[in-house]
Protein backbone atom coordinates (compact mmCIF):
# COMPACT_ATOMS: atom_id res chain seq x y z
CA UNK A 1 0.00 0.00 0.00
CA UNK A 2 1.38 3.59 -0.94
CA UNK A 3 1.82 6.00 1.59
CA UNK A 4 0.13 9.45 1.02
CA UNK A 5 2.49 12.72 0.84
CA UNK A 6 0.59 13.65 4.36
CA UNK A 7 1.71 9.41 5.32
CA UNK A 8 4.95 10.37 4.48
CA UNK A 9 5.50 14.01 5.69
CA UNK A 10 4.07 12.99 9.48
CA UNK A 11 6.52 9.96 9.77
CA UNK A 12 9.57 11.73 8.91
CA UNK A 13 10.14 10.98 4.94
CA UNK A 14 10.73 13.15 2.34
CA UNK A 15 7.25 14.29 1.08
CA UNK A 16 6.13 16.47 -1.75
CA UNK A 17 5.15 19.95 -0.39
CA UNK A 18 3.16 20.59 -3.07
CA UNK A 19 0.94 18.32 -2.90
CA UNK A 20 -2.53 19.61 -3.04
CA UNK A 21 -3.83 17.34 0.15
CA UNK A 22 -1.30 19.20 2.27
CA UNK A 23 -1.44 22.63 0.09
CA UNK A 24 -5.43 22.25 0.81
CA UNK A 25 -4.90 21.82 4.38
CA UNK A 26 -2.02 24.46 5.03
CA UNK A 27 -4.77 27.17 3.56
CA UNK A 28 -7.43 26.01 5.67
CA UNK A 29 -6.00 26.19 8.80
CA UNK A 30 -4.81 29.59 7.77
CA UNK A 31 -7.76 30.98 7.12
CA UNK A 32 -9.11 29.44 10.57
CA UNK A 33 -6.22 30.92 12.70
CA UNK A 34 -6.42 34.53 11.30
CA UNK A 35 -10.32 34.37 11.86
CA UNK A 36 -9.83 32.57 15.83
CA UNK A 37 -6.68 35.42 16.56
CA UNK A 38 -9.38 37.93 16.11
CA UNK A 39 -11.87 36.43 18.00
CA UNK A 40 -12.66 38.57 21.43
CA UNK A 41 -13.46 35.66 23.56
CA UNK A 42 -11.50 33.33 24.71
CA UNK A 43 -13.80 29.96 25.04
CA UNK A 44 -15.03 30.48 21.55
CA UNK A 45 -11.35 31.15 20.12
CA UNK A 46 -9.89 28.05 23.05
CA UNK A 47 -13.07 25.59 21.34
CA UNK A 48 -12.18 26.60 17.64
CA UNK A 49 -8.66 25.95 17.73
CA UNK A 50 -9.01 22.34 19.60
CA UNK A 51 -11.35 21.09 16.81
CA UNK A 52 -8.07 21.77 14.65
CA UNK A 53 -5.98 19.94 16.48
CA UNK A 54 -5.93 15.62 16.80
CA UNK A 55 -6.49 15.61 19.83
CA UNK A 56 -6.54 18.06 23.04
CA UNK A 57 -7.73 17.62 26.68
CA UNK A 58 -9.71 19.59 29.00
CA UNK A 59 -9.17 23.17 30.36
CA UNK A 60 -7.34 24.00 27.08
CA UNK A 61 -6.32 27.30 27.00
CA UNK A 62 -4.18 29.54 24.01
CA UNK A 63 -3.77 33.61 24.02
CA UNK A 64 -3.75 35.47 21.01
CA UNK A 65 -1.37 34.82 18.30
CA UNK A 66 -1.49 30.75 17.89
CA UNK A 67 0.38 29.80 14.34
CA UNK A 68 -0.04 26.11 13.06
CA UNK A 69 0.46 24.65 9.54
CA UNK A 70 -1.70 21.35 9.89
CA UNK A 71 -2.83 20.79 13.40
CA UNK A 72 -3.63 16.97 12.45
CA UNK A 73 -0.27 16.53 13.56
CA UNK A 74 -0.88 18.16 17.45
CA UNK A 75 -1.64 16.01 20.28
CA UNK A 76 -2.00 17.95 23.70
CA UNK A 77 -2.85 16.63 27.17
CA UNK A 78 -5.26 17.92 29.51
CA UNK A 79 -4.91 21.25 31.71
CA UNK A 80 -2.70 23.10 28.80
CA UNK A 81 -2.06 26.60 28.90
CA UNK A 82 -0.32 28.79 25.80
CA UNK A 83 1.00 32.07 26.24
CA UNK A 84 0.76 34.70 23.32
CA UNK A 85 2.16 34.11 20.01
CA UNK A 86 2.69 30.22 20.27
CA UNK A 87 4.16 28.76 16.77
CA UNK A 88 3.70 24.75 16.15
CA UNK A 89 5.28 23.79 12.88
CA UNK A 90 3.60 20.32 12.82
CA UNK A 91 5.03 18.70 9.97
CA UNK A 92 5.82 15.86 12.44
CA UNK A 93 3.76 14.39 15.45
CA UNK A 94 4.09 17.28 17.92
CA UNK A 95 2.93 15.26 21.39
CA UNK A 96 2.22 17.61 24.78
CA UNK A 97 1.57 15.73 28.43
CA UNK A 98 -0.83 17.18 31.17
CA UNK A 99 -0.22 20.18 32.76
CA UNK A 100 2.19 22.11 30.64
CA UNK A 101 2.43 26.03 30.75
CA UNK A 102 4.45 27.47 27.75
CA UNK A 103 5.21 30.95 28.11
CA UNK A 104 4.72 33.75 25.44
CA UNK A 105 6.57 33.78 21.80
CA UNK A 106 7.43 29.91 22.11
CA UNK A 107 7.81 27.72 18.74
CA UNK A 108 7.80 24.30 18.39
CA UNK A 109 9.41 23.18 15.13
CA UNK A 110 9.52 19.78 13.22
CA UNK A 111 10.63 20.83 10.00
CA UNK A 112 14.33 19.43 8.61
CA UNK A 113 16.00 20.66 5.80
CA UNK A 114 19.19 19.38 4.25
CA UNK A 115 22.87 20.75 5.23
CA UNK A 116 22.90 19.97 1.49
CA UNK A 117 22.52 23.12 -0.87
CA UNK A 118 21.93 21.25 -3.83
CA UNK A 119 19.03 19.08 -1.81
CA UNK A 120 17.41 22.17 -0.15
CA UNK A 121 17.31 23.98 -4.15
CA UNK A 122 15.53 20.87 -4.83
CA UNK A 123 12.96 21.50 -1.92
CA UNK A 124 13.79 18.26 -0.27
CA UNK A 125 11.58 18.59 2.93
CA UNK A 126 11.48 16.17 5.86
CA UNK A 127 11.16 16.36 9.73
CA UNK A 128 11.09 14.95 13.28
CA UNK A 129 9.04 14.44 15.92
CA UNK A 130 8.73 16.86 19.30
CA UNK A 131 7.37 14.92 22.79
CA UNK A 132 7.21 16.73 25.92
CA UNK A 133 6.19 15.18 29.41
CA UNK A 134 3.66 15.85 32.07
CA UNK A 135 3.40 19.06 34.31
CA UNK A 136 6.19 21.50 32.19
CA UNK A 137 7.09 24.56 31.97
CA UNK A 138 8.57 26.23 29.41
CA UNK A 139 9.39 30.01 30.16
CA UNK A 140 9.18 32.41 27.25
CA UNK A 141 11.17 33.22 23.92
CA UNK A 142 12.07 29.33 23.98
CA UNK A 143 12.69 27.25 20.80
CA UNK A 144 12.57 23.56 20.37
CA UNK A 145 14.14 21.49 17.33
CA UNK A 146 13.30 18.92 15.56
CA UNK A 147 13.38 15.35 17.10
CA UNK A 148 13.81 16.91 21.10
CA UNK A 149 11.86 14.50 23.47
CA UNK A 150 11.56 16.61 26.73
CA UNK A 151 10.73 14.52 30.06
CA UNK A 152 8.11 15.39 32.92
CA UNK A 153 8.35 18.46 35.32
CA UNK A 154 11.27 19.71 33.70
CA UNK A 155 11.81 23.34 33.87
CA UNK A 156 12.47 25.39 30.63
CA UNK A 157 14.65 28.42 31.49
CA UNK A 158 13.02 30.86 29.19
CA UNK A 159 15.11 31.96 25.94
CA UNK A 160 16.03 28.49 25.94
CA UNK A 161 17.17 27.02 22.81
CA UNK A 162 16.58 23.07 22.98
CA UNK A 163 18.95 21.07 20.55
CA UNK A 164 18.62 17.57 21.89
CA UNK A 165 16.57 15.41 24.52
CA UNK A 166 16.44 15.52 27.98
CA UNK A 167 14.99 12.91 30.82
CA UNK A 168 12.52 14.00 33.23
CA UNK A 169 13.24 16.30 36.70
CA UNK A 170 15.51 19.08 35.54
CA UNK A 171 15.81 22.44 35.09
CA UNK A 172 17.19 23.31 31.41
CA UNK A 173 18.51 26.63 30.35
CA UNK A 174 20.92 28.38 27.45
CA UNK A 175 21.83 28.42 24.08
CA UNK A 176 21.95 25.51 23.65
CA UNK A 177 20.09 24.22 26.47
CA UNK A 178 21.63 22.18 28.95
CA UNK A 179 21.04 21.08 32.72
CA UNK A 180 21.09 23.85 35.39
CA UNK A 181 19.44 22.42 38.35
CA UNK A 182 18.19 18.85 38.83
CA UNK A 183 15.16 18.17 40.76
CA UNK A 184 13.28 15.16 42.89
CA UNK A 185 10.20 13.33 41.97
CA UNK A 186 8.31 15.59 44.08
CA UNK A 187 9.88 18.68 41.93
CA UNK A 188 12.05 20.17 44.73
CA UNK A 189 15.53 20.82 44.47
CA UNK A 190 17.69 17.95 45.21
CA UNK A 191 20.30 18.34 47.36
CA UNK A 192 23.56 17.44 45.27
CA UNK B 1 -7.58 44.61 56.05
CA UNK B 2 -7.76 42.03 53.88
CA UNK B 3 -5.45 42.27 50.53
CA UNK B 4 -7.76 41.82 47.26
CA UNK B 5 -6.02 38.88 45.04
CA UNK B 6 -4.90 42.14 42.68
CA UNK B 7 -2.88 43.43 45.64
CA UNK B 8 -1.81 40.21 46.26
CA UNK B 9 -0.61 39.71 42.53
CA UNK B 10 0.83 43.06 42.38
CA UNK B 11 2.80 42.45 45.74
CA UNK B 12 4.61 39.53 44.36
CA UNK B 13 2.47 36.66 46.62
CA UNK B 14 0.47 33.86 45.64
CA UNK B 15 -2.61 34.56 44.27
CA UNK B 16 -5.89 33.40 42.89
CA UNK B 17 -5.89 33.95 38.87
CA UNK B 18 -9.77 32.78 38.58
CA UNK B 19 -10.62 35.80 40.87
CA UNK B 20 -13.06 37.34 39.26
CA UNK B 21 -11.45 41.38 39.21
CA UNK B 22 -8.29 39.64 37.41
CA UNK B 23 -10.65 37.48 34.85
CA UNK B 24 -12.58 40.94 33.63
CA UNK B 25 -9.25 42.69 33.36
CA UNK B 26 -7.65 40.33 30.95
CA UNK B 27 -10.75 39.57 29.03
CA UNK B 28 -10.91 43.53 29.19
CA UNK B 29 -7.30 44.13 27.61
CA UNK B 30 -8.14 41.00 25.58
CA UNK B 31 -10.68 43.24 23.63
CA UNK B 32 -9.35 46.54 23.62
CA UNK B 33 -5.87 45.04 22.69
CA UNK B 34 -7.33 42.84 19.87
CA UNK B 35 -8.85 46.40 18.45
CA UNK B 36 -5.87 48.97 19.44
CA UNK B 37 -3.39 46.22 17.30
CA UNK B 38 -5.76 46.47 14.16
CA UNK B 39 -5.66 50.62 13.93
CA UNK B 40 -4.18 51.85 11.33
CA UNK B 41 -3.07 55.29 12.94
CA UNK B 42 -0.24 55.76 15.30
CA UNK B 43 -1.83 58.53 17.25
CA UNK B 44 -4.91 57.05 18.08
CA UNK B 45 -3.14 53.44 18.76
CA UNK B 46 -0.30 55.34 21.20
CA UNK B 47 -3.01 57.03 22.61
CA UNK B 48 -5.43 54.35 23.11
CA UNK B 49 -2.92 52.06 25.02
CA UNK B 50 -2.04 54.93 27.18
CA UNK B 51 -5.44 55.07 28.77
CA UNK B 52 -4.99 51.02 29.88
CA UNK B 53 -1.93 51.63 31.54
CA UNK B 54 -0.69 52.79 35.07
CA UNK B 55 1.03 55.53 33.85
CA UNK B 56 3.32 56.69 30.61
CA UNK B 57 4.87 59.64 29.77
CA UNK B 58 5.01 61.83 26.83
CA UNK B 59 6.07 61.24 24.09
CA UNK B 60 5.02 57.04 24.01
CA UNK B 61 4.89 55.14 21.01
CA UNK B 62 4.59 51.32 20.41
CA UNK B 63 4.21 50.10 17.18
CA UNK B 64 1.78 46.94 16.01
CA UNK B 65 1.33 43.52 17.90
CA UNK B 66 1.99 45.60 21.91
CA UNK B 67 0.52 42.78 24.07
CA UNK B 68 -0.27 42.97 28.26
CA UNK B 69 -1.93 41.00 30.98
CA UNK B 70 -3.53 43.90 33.01
CA UNK B 71 -1.91 47.48 32.22
CA UNK B 72 -2.33 48.54 35.92
CA UNK B 73 0.80 47.45 36.91
CA UNK B 74 2.52 49.15 33.52
CA UNK B 75 4.60 52.34 34.17
CA UNK B 76 6.44 54.09 31.89
CA UNK B 77 8.55 57.61 31.37
CA UNK B 78 8.59 59.94 28.73
CA UNK B 79 10.02 59.86 25.60
CA UNK B 80 9.14 55.61 25.23
CA UNK B 81 9.61 53.88 22.01
CA UNK B 82 8.48 50.51 21.20
CA UNK B 83 8.99 48.23 18.52
CA UNK B 84 6.90 45.73 17.31
CA UNK B 85 5.14 43.36 18.98
CA UNK B 86 6.43 44.52 22.42
CA UNK B 87 4.57 41.55 25.08
CA UNK B 88 4.70 42.97 28.86
CA UNK B 89 3.16 40.22 31.60
CA UNK B 90 2.50 42.21 34.06
CA UNK B 91 1.75 39.97 37.22
CA UNK B 92 3.95 42.66 39.26
CA UNK B 93 5.22 46.30 38.16
CA UNK B 94 6.84 46.73 35.20
CA UNK B 95 8.87 49.89 35.63
CA UNK B 96 10.51 51.60 32.57
CA UNK B 97 12.24 55.27 33.02
CA UNK B 98 12.58 57.88 30.45
CA UNK B 99 14.49 57.82 27.19
CA UNK B 100 14.17 54.22 26.63
CA UNK B 101 14.11 52.47 23.41
CA UNK B 102 12.73 48.46 23.38
CA UNK B 103 13.92 46.30 19.55
CA UNK B 104 10.81 44.27 18.03
CA UNK B 105 10.27 41.04 19.79
CA UNK B 106 11.10 41.61 23.76
CA UNK B 107 9.57 39.84 26.71
CA UNK B 108 9.39 41.13 30.00
CA UNK B 109 8.04 38.53 32.24
CA UNK B 110 7.38 38.85 35.72
CA UNK B 111 5.44 35.81 36.29
CA UNK B 112 6.84 32.88 38.27
CA UNK B 113 5.76 29.76 39.11
CA UNK B 114 6.67 27.31 41.27
CA UNK B 115 9.98 24.70 40.15
CA UNK B 116 7.70 22.07 42.06
CA UNK B 117 5.53 20.42 39.64
CA UNK B 118 3.17 19.55 42.39
CA UNK B 119 2.63 23.19 43.22
CA UNK B 120 2.58 24.04 39.68
CA UNK B 121 -0.15 21.47 38.88
CA UNK B 122 -2.11 23.24 41.84
CA UNK B 123 -1.67 26.20 39.79
CA UNK B 124 0.09 28.16 42.15
CA UNK B 125 1.75 31.72 40.61
CA UNK B 126 3.70 34.86 41.80
CA UNK B 127 5.23 36.55 40.49
CA UNK B 128 8.66 39.61 40.90
CA UNK B 129 8.73 43.27 39.76
CA UNK B 130 10.95 44.28 36.86
CA UNK B 131 12.45 48.18 37.09
CA UNK B 132 14.72 49.25 33.68
CA UNK B 133 16.57 52.84 34.95
CA UNK B 134 16.69 55.55 32.07
CA UNK B 135 18.08 56.07 28.48
CA UNK B 136 18.19 52.01 28.26
CA UNK B 137 18.45 50.62 24.67
CA UNK B 138 17.03 47.24 24.33
CA UNK B 139 17.62 45.52 20.66
CA UNK B 140 15.02 43.10 19.56
CA UNK B 141 14.50 39.43 20.60
CA UNK B 142 15.25 40.44 24.28
CA UNK B 143 14.01 38.45 27.30
CA UNK B 144 13.78 40.25 30.89
CA UNK B 145 13.18 37.36 33.53
CA UNK B 146 10.72 38.02 36.70
CA UNK B 147 13.35 39.91 39.70
CA UNK B 148 15.14 41.44 37.54
CA UNK B 149 16.67 45.52 37.70
CA UNK B 150 18.47 47.39 35.01
CA UNK B 151 20.19 50.49 35.78
CA UNK B 152 20.74 53.95 33.77
CA UNK B 153 22.37 54.03 30.59
CA UNK B 154 22.41 50.44 30.10
CA UNK B 155 22.41 49.10 26.23
CA UNK B 156 21.17 45.35 26.47
CA UNK B 157 22.33 43.09 23.18
CA UNK B 158 19.80 41.99 20.76
CA UNK B 159 18.97 38.32 21.13
CA UNK B 160 20.14 38.63 24.98
CA UNK B 161 18.43 36.60 28.09
CA UNK B 162 18.73 38.68 30.74
CA UNK B 163 18.66 36.74 34.04
CA UNK B 164 19.79 39.12 36.89
CA UNK B 165 20.43 42.79 37.83
CA UNK B 166 23.02 45.27 36.19
CA UNK B 167 23.61 48.41 37.47
CA UNK B 168 24.03 51.79 35.19
CA UNK B 169 26.89 52.26 32.36
CA UNK B 170 27.39 49.24 30.66
CA UNK B 171 26.73 47.53 27.77
CA UNK B 172 24.97 43.96 28.41
CA UNK B 173 24.86 40.85 26.12
CA UNK B 174 24.59 37.10 25.70
CA UNK B 175 22.73 33.98 27.26
CA UNK B 176 22.00 34.39 29.90
CA UNK B 177 23.51 38.29 29.31
CA UNK B 178 26.87 39.31 31.04
CA UNK B 179 28.39 42.31 30.82
CA UNK B 180 30.32 43.42 27.53
CA UNK B 181 31.78 46.68 28.15
CA UNK B 182 31.95 49.20 30.48
CA UNK B 183 30.31 52.91 29.43
CA UNK B 184 31.20 55.99 31.49
CA UNK B 185 28.89 57.95 32.93
CA UNK B 186 28.49 60.16 29.82
CA UNK B 187 27.81 57.04 27.82
CA UNK B 188 31.23 56.87 26.00
CA UNK B 189 33.39 53.48 25.99
CA UNK B 190 35.22 53.61 29.10
CA UNK B 191 39.07 53.29 28.37
CA UNK B 192 39.41 49.87 31.37
CA UNK C 1 23.67 68.19 -4.75
CA UNK C 2 22.10 67.57 -0.90
CA UNK C 3 21.17 63.98 0.40
CA UNK C 4 17.56 63.68 1.39
CA UNK C 5 17.22 61.99 4.41
CA UNK C 6 16.08 58.73 2.92
CA UNK C 7 19.60 58.60 1.11
CA UNK C 8 21.21 59.50 4.10
CA UNK C 9 19.35 56.83 6.09
CA UNK C 10 20.36 54.32 3.60
CA UNK C 11 23.37 54.65 3.52
CA UNK C 12 24.05 54.52 6.91
CA UNK C 13 24.51 58.14 7.53
CA UNK C 14 22.51 60.20 10.45
CA UNK C 15 19.28 61.07 9.74
CA UNK C 16 16.30 62.73 10.71
CA UNK C 17 13.59 60.63 11.76
CA UNK C 18 11.07 62.80 11.60
CA UNK C 19 11.91 63.61 7.91
CA UNK C 20 8.16 63.72 6.13
CA UNK C 21 9.04 61.61 3.73
CA UNK C 22 9.89 58.82 6.49
CA UNK C 23 7.03 59.60 8.43
CA UNK C 24 4.44 59.47 5.18
CA UNK C 25 6.61 55.92 3.94
CA UNK C 26 6.54 54.45 7.49
CA UNK C 27 2.39 55.51 7.99
CA UNK C 28 1.62 53.90 4.72
CA UNK C 29 3.77 50.30 5.15
CA UNK C 30 1.80 50.35 8.62
CA UNK C 31 -1.52 50.24 6.44
CA UNK C 32 -0.85 48.38 3.76
CA UNK C 33 0.99 45.44 6.12
CA UNK C 34 -2.18 45.68 8.37
CA UNK C 35 -4.19 45.05 5.83
CA UNK C 36 -1.87 42.24 3.91
CA UNK C 37 -1.50 40.48 7.11
CA UNK C 38 -5.27 39.39 7.28
CA UNK C 39 -5.91 38.58 3.70
CA UNK C 40 -6.79 34.67 3.76
CA UNK C 41 -5.16 34.46 0.22
CA UNK C 42 -2.05 33.53 0.13
CA UNK C 43 -1.32 34.72 -3.13
CA UNK C 44 -3.08 37.94 -3.00
CA UNK C 45 -0.80 38.34 -0.04
CA UNK C 46 2.21 37.50 -1.58
CA UNK C 47 1.85 39.64 -4.67
CA UNK C 48 0.99 42.83 -2.63
CA UNK C 49 3.61 42.64 -0.42
CA UNK C 50 6.36 42.51 -3.45
CA UNK C 51 4.68 45.89 -4.23
CA UNK C 52 6.14 47.52 -1.08
CA UNK C 53 9.87 46.29 -1.81
CA UNK C 54 12.79 47.23 -4.03
CA UNK C 55 12.71 44.34 -5.48
CA UNK C 56 11.84 40.58 -5.34
CA UNK C 57 12.22 37.61 -7.70
CA UNK C 58 9.92 34.66 -8.72
CA UNK C 59 7.82 32.29 -6.19
CA UNK C 60 8.01 34.92 -3.29
CA UNK C 61 6.25 33.16 -0.73
CA UNK C 62 5.58 35.26 3.09
CA UNK C 63 3.92 33.30 5.51
CA UNK C 64 1.15 36.02 7.84
CA UNK C 65 2.76 38.04 10.10
CA UNK C 66 5.75 40.15 7.97
CA UNK C 67 6.85 43.16 9.06
CA UNK C 68 9.04 46.45 7.95
CA UNK C 69 9.15 50.14 8.02
CA UNK C 70 9.88 51.11 4.90
CA UNK C 71 10.11 48.30 1.81
CA UNK C 72 12.33 50.61 -0.21
CA UNK C 73 15.69 48.55 1.10
CA UNK C 74 14.38 45.52 0.99
CA UNK C 75 16.12 43.33 -2.15
CA UNK C 76 15.37 39.87 -2.53
CA UNK C 77 15.96 37.15 -4.49
CA UNK C 78 14.33 34.02 -6.44
CA UNK C 79 12.35 31.33 -4.26
CA UNK C 80 12.06 33.52 -1.15
CA UNK C 81 10.19 31.56 1.90
CA UNK C 82 10.01 33.39 4.85
CA UNK C 83 7.54 31.52 7.79
CA UNK C 84 5.46 33.26 10.40
CA UNK C 85 6.41 36.97 11.39
CA UNK C 86 9.64 37.64 9.79
CA UNK C 87 10.69 41.21 10.69
CA UNK C 88 13.16 43.44 8.73
CA UNK C 89 14.35 46.82 10.10
CA UNK C 90 15.25 48.16 6.87
CA UNK C 91 16.49 51.53 7.52
CA UNK C 92 19.61 50.85 5.58
CA UNK C 93 19.64 47.65 2.29
CA UNK C 94 18.64 44.07 3.28
CA UNK C 95 19.70 42.46 0.50
CA UNK C 96 18.92 38.09 -0.05
CA UNK C 97 20.11 35.87 -2.32
CA UNK C 98 18.29 33.41 -4.08
CA UNK C 99 16.66 30.32 -3.06
CA UNK C 100 16.59 31.36 1.08
CA UNK C 101 14.15 30.24 3.62
CA UNK C 102 13.80 31.35 6.60
CA UNK C 103 11.96 30.42 10.20
CA UNK C 104 9.45 31.41 11.89
CA UNK C 105 9.79 34.66 14.25
CA UNK C 106 13.09 35.90 12.60
CA UNK C 107 14.85 39.23 12.74
CA UNK C 108 16.66 41.20 10.60
CA UNK C 109 17.52 44.65 12.23
CA UNK C 110 19.43 47.21 10.10
CA UNK C 111 19.05 50.36 12.65
CA UNK C 112 22.16 51.43 14.91
CA UNK C 113 21.76 53.80 18.08
CA UNK C 114 24.79 55.24 19.25
CA UNK C 115 26.30 53.52 22.47
CA UNK C 116 26.22 57.11 24.08
CA UNK C 117 23.02 57.90 26.18
CA UNK C 118 23.82 61.46 25.42
CA UNK C 119 23.65 60.95 21.60
CA UNK C 120 21.00 58.42 21.79
CA UNK C 121 18.37 60.89 24.34
CA UNK C 122 19.20 63.94 21.41
CA UNK C 123 17.42 60.36 18.51
CA UNK C 124 20.66 60.12 16.71
CA UNK C 125 19.97 57.19 14.62
CA UNK C 126 21.75 55.79 11.88
CA UNK C 127 21.98 51.74 10.49
CA UNK C 128 24.39 49.48 8.51
CA UNK C 129 23.21 46.97 5.93
CA UNK C 130 22.54 43.36 5.98
CA UNK C 131 23.61 41.18 3.11
CA UNK C 132 22.74 37.44 2.86
CA UNK C 133 23.99 35.03 -0.10
CA UNK C 134 22.34 32.70 -1.69
CA UNK C 135 20.82 29.25 -0.67
CA UNK C 136 20.91 30.16 2.64
CA UNK C 137 18.73 28.19 5.15
CA UNK C 138 17.72 30.27 8.59
CA UNK C 139 16.04 28.30 11.94
CA UNK C 140 13.53 30.61 13.57
CA UNK C 141 13.84 33.14 16.35
CA UNK C 142 17.27 33.87 14.55
CA UNK C 143 18.53 37.59 15.01
CA UNK C 144 20.49 39.00 12.63
CA UNK C 145 22.24 42.27 13.44
CA UNK C 146 23.07 45.49 11.51
CA UNK C 147 26.05 44.68 9.32
CA UNK C 148 26.49 41.52 9.10
CA UNK C 149 26.70 39.43 5.72
CA UNK C 150 26.14 36.15 5.60
CA UNK C 151 27.78 34.10 2.63
CA UNK C 152 26.25 31.25 0.28
CA UNK C 153 25.11 27.48 1.22
CA UNK C 154 25.19 28.52 4.97
CA UNK C 155 22.92 27.28 7.31
CA UNK C 156 21.52 29.22 10.57
CA UNK C 157 20.63 27.26 13.59
CA UNK C 158 17.41 28.10 15.03
CA UNK C 159 17.82 30.71 17.76
CA UNK C 160 20.97 31.81 16.70
CA UNK C 161 22.28 35.77 17.46
CA UNK C 162 24.91 36.96 14.39
CA UNK C 163 26.82 39.10 15.64
CA UNK C 164 29.40 39.11 12.92
CA UNK C 165 29.79 38.29 9.53
CA UNK C 166 30.48 35.02 8.09
CA UNK C 167 31.53 33.48 4.42
CA UNK C 168 30.11 30.71 2.55
CA UNK C 169 29.72 27.15 3.02
CA UNK C 170 29.52 26.91 7.15
CA UNK C 171 26.90 25.86 9.71
CA UNK C 172 26.27 28.72 12.64
CA UNK C 173 24.69 28.66 15.54
CA UNK C 174 24.82 30.25 19.49
CA UNK C 175 24.75 33.68 20.97
CA UNK C 176 27.13 34.96 19.84
CA UNK C 177 26.67 32.28 16.48
CA UNK C 178 29.74 30.22 16.23
CA UNK C 179 30.95 28.12 13.02
CA UNK C 180 29.80 24.18 14.10
CA UNK C 181 30.24 23.00 10.98
CA UNK C 182 32.00 23.68 7.29
CA UNK C 183 30.04 22.28 4.13
CA UNK C 184 31.96 21.56 1.24
CA UNK C 185 30.54 23.60 -2.07
CA UNK C 186 28.60 20.82 -2.42
CA UNK C 187 26.79 21.54 0.63
CA UNK C 188 27.66 18.24 2.19
CA UNK C 189 29.68 18.16 5.49
CA UNK C 190 33.48 18.49 5.17
CA UNK C 191 35.41 15.51 6.42
CA UNK C 192 37.94 17.77 8.20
Amino acid sequence: MMKTEREKMSDGEPYEQLDPELVERRKLMRRKLLKINQLDDNEQQNSQIKELLADSGDDFWAETGIEFDYGFNIHIGNHFYANYHLTLLDTCPITIGDHCYIGPDVGFYTPVHPLSAKLRDADVELGKPITVGDSVWMGGHVTILPGVTIGSRVVVGAGSVVTKSFGDDVVIAGNPARIIRHLDDNGDVSPG
